[in-house]
């Protein structure tokens, strides 16, 4: 299942070249997956209230065409992989139905001593895992 | 040859898990190429004077520890490819010797229009040549 | 006139608090600024390309409440004073009509030497002129 | 007594007018500010820990001149006012010994309630005070 939002690019995004910086990209990649956390029923803050934290532990990134102030941009989020400490959401940045970003985000899964560790139950949702 | 230039981790480039937010590491590295241009003697000013520019095409990141306010950090960059038109640059984030983040980053020239092109001859510098 | 405009906090606005950053407000007033332009039709991208420019001169803000993730926040934009080369906007910021930060900023418009210089009759749009 | 850093301008500070953005000096004085604690022995992380914060109330900034990548900027900050629950400091960004930004920006103590609170004795440190 992919999840989307959207988004518009504002003015202070953009660096002197008149485009959205490339580390960004990476602001607009994390609020997507928030949003997907939603979309699939993670309760982010109760996993963060109970001492858990997700981090993201690898990231390849594609920046295919630049974005420009009021673009609006439509975000797509879909599971690749899931592990039962980690797993990899691909993303991709839309304009116009235009693909100009594309990324692959592994994140992991850590506990309340910042030690890798598998996903407690109740947040070891479906939604996190890739559709076959 | 391996250019280097240290930051300090400062309090607002960290989110609310009190670390550094994955987004700054790319800013880190942004920072670290234009010293790195600077090392090997790239007019960088007169470069974009002339109209060109120079875009982030792909990026891989490793994040394998966290960074925190006031951490020193020391960022080695080397050139790993060159081409005509683009290469690829590898990075690393040290903080006391030990590697926390580590990245690829594969930039490309455009000219006045943007579109790809080759590196003019003022500006291709053999610093952007990886050593054999 | 007051013109509004809506956007909703996102995680990486927030620090190390878990409330958003006091520097994050001046990118929402920027955003708001340029919505507000459009608003009152100031042609803005024709302003730019013609070579001039608009600075911030001055700002007063009064940081009332903390926002955090997710909150939907409506930001106010009217014009406070106007001159010939600058003027004055008050701006605020509301979670559910509640005001949580307020703002006076001061802009001032640039020729293309950077010179402060009288908005050209083009961009003296009305809408920059407070009501009475 | 007036505490003095150094930091310099980078490339991603900056927005498509080329100059650091006027949200971008506020991050320079936050990171003034925390320098400003260490030089007056304010233990910050025993405070937080202690589940203290310090938020800013209420800021005042003059954007008197631009600054731009690379630029080397001293900025200074010296007390102004003391009460028990709160502060102000007076801070300037100069350039080559020339003002280009000042500020006056309000601090409060806030206790693990985020209520505003007095600074409890131990962070009540003699450097808050302004010289008389």
């Amino acid at each position: 299942m992919i999840t989307e939002c959207i988004l518009q690019v504002r003015t202070y995004e953009c660096d002197s070249y008149g485009h959205v910086n490339n580390a960004i990209y990476l602001n607009y990649l994390e609020y997507a997956r928030y949003e997907f956390l939603k979309a699939i029923n993670f309760d982010y803050p109760a996993f963060i209230k109970a001492g858990y934290g997700i981090f993201v532990a690898h990231l390849e990134i594609d920046y295919k065409k630049q974005a420009y102030p009021d673009d609006l941009l439509t975000i797509q989020t879909r599971p690749l992989k899931k592990g039962a400490v980690s797993g990899t959401l691909a993303q991709k940045i839309l304009r116009d139905k235009e693909s100009i970003v594309e990324a692959f985000v592994t994140w992991a899964c850590v506990n309340t001593e910042g030690i890798p560790s598998k996903l407690p139950p109740q947040w070891n949702v479906p939604g996190l895992m890739p559709e076959d």
